[in-house]
């Protein structure tokens, strides 16, 4: 099978214009099957402001109302993603920016109401898998945007993590995947103050004897959860780190590798 | 050859929410190969106004400096785009929504500054004609927002009428184009106060005596002169009306149709 990387990366990359601009360029120098998917960062958050729309975060999770969605849809479909793809296309790689509404791509469902309504937060239903092999098929790299669509007509502004976990595991039956999730830090680190801890493989039991420890806890607990779904749902490899490392994430010489030993 | 129809829809469709929604259910009806061109309309200047950014016009064209070029990728390659996909999806027209930059669909360069300077305003070099050829031939319906890039990074801003034009006119070689160009009136009007003195038909020779009695003047001119440009350069029709009669003005029963006689 033929190698597919997909990398997300989040608002600690889309902030910095400098490193964004640095992460493209080296994305672009890899030359195999590759997909995008970028978050939002402060960019949405600092429009909502300026707007006075009130935002409210529960659990590191953006509650959506119409407004807000109206912001995301402009911040995270619009500004972010085709400004990555006209740098993307500077660098002699041919991108197109797609939200989950564009070519079916990702339908969904309003996440249904129960303790807490989130608004308008899409749960993923399906990828369009299909449409996504025809691109990389045609030398098309897809950026995607965290917002997918009902098939109703309603966008849902749903988490890139997750997003990217999905296309991973729905392409892994027609290539081995790869999957990097860029986030702030070098990798898993043992000790959250010290840089040079990184831990360089987790496996399930590890994962465990980490979480008793307390050594991993609050937002790192979803992301790995996240990548042993996807492990074990057919990703050949999953990894962990600073999308500033970007080339040695691929070799395999930093971040963190979750696998299953 | 196959039909292929190009309909251009502008502000007084996109910010009439209902008339929106039903142009959108009847442009899902043609089932033939068709893209939409779509305009902005007063949602970026509510938007601009709401963030302090002074907007100029110039002879109808927004000057366009950095911030706003901002609102401009965010509300029309955003905001506007992926609603209009959503719908189209939601009455299974599988729809995709690219700006100039997607695919390298439309390079253009900054226009240069002459009498005046327009900022980030774009001037078309070509059309990737292969690709929306691609495209139609998956039975996807491109939905293009009027920002094109400079294959250096930069988006631009850049007229939706120019670039139906252009997409007009380099697609006529492969298929037969009727483009529709969509705006407030049901047709060029010889009383511009009396909406049943549509004129049915003008000819290059009957364009030049409509201009001489000044029946023809402004805003009307571009239009008519981009119509004409497009029929010389092989578009089979051009048809100038109101995006509520859609079928009327496919059929040639509404509207003012632009032929060379």
């Amino acid at each position: 099978m033929d190698n597919l990387l997909i990398i997300k990366i989040g608002g600690n990359i889309i902030d910095d214009s400098q490193k964004l601009s640095q992460f493209l360029k080296n994305f672009s120098l890899f030359k195999e099957n590759k997909i995008l998917v970028h978050g939002g960062g402060k960019l949405a958050t600092d429009l909502a402001k300026q707007l006075s729309i009130p935002q409210q975060m529960i659990e590191g999770r953006r509650v959506t109302d119409a407004e807000t969605l109206k912001v995301i849809t402009m911040v995270y479909a619009g500004y972010i993603n085709k400004n990555i793809v006209a740098q993307l296309q500077s660098n002699n790689c041919n991108a197109v920016g797609l939200s989950g509404a564009d070519g079916n791509l990702i339908p969904a469902h309003k996440r249904p109401i129960k303790k807490i309504d989130y608004g308008f937060v899409g749960d993923i239903d399906n990828i369009n898998a299909k449409w996504l092999m025809q691109l990389l098929h045609e030398n098309i790299t897809p950026v995607i945007a965290p917002v997918a669509h009902d098939n109703k007509g309603q966008l849902l502004n749903t988490n890139a993590d997750t997003i990217a976990r999905e296309i991973a595991k729905n392409l892994s039956a027609h290539f081995d995947v790869t999957l990097i999730f860029c986030f702030g830090k070098i990798g898993v680190l043992q000790n959250e103050e010290d840089e040079s801890s990184v831990i360089p493989e987790i496996t399930p039991s590890y994962f465990k004897e980490l979480k008793q420890q307390q050594i991993i806890h609050s937002g790192m607990l979803p992301k790995l959860d996240n990548a042993f779904a996807a492990l074990n749902a057919g990703v050949k490899k999953i990894v962990i780190g600073k999308a500033e490392e970007l080339s040695k994430l691929i070799s395999g010489t930093s971040g963190t590798v979750i696998t299953n030993g």
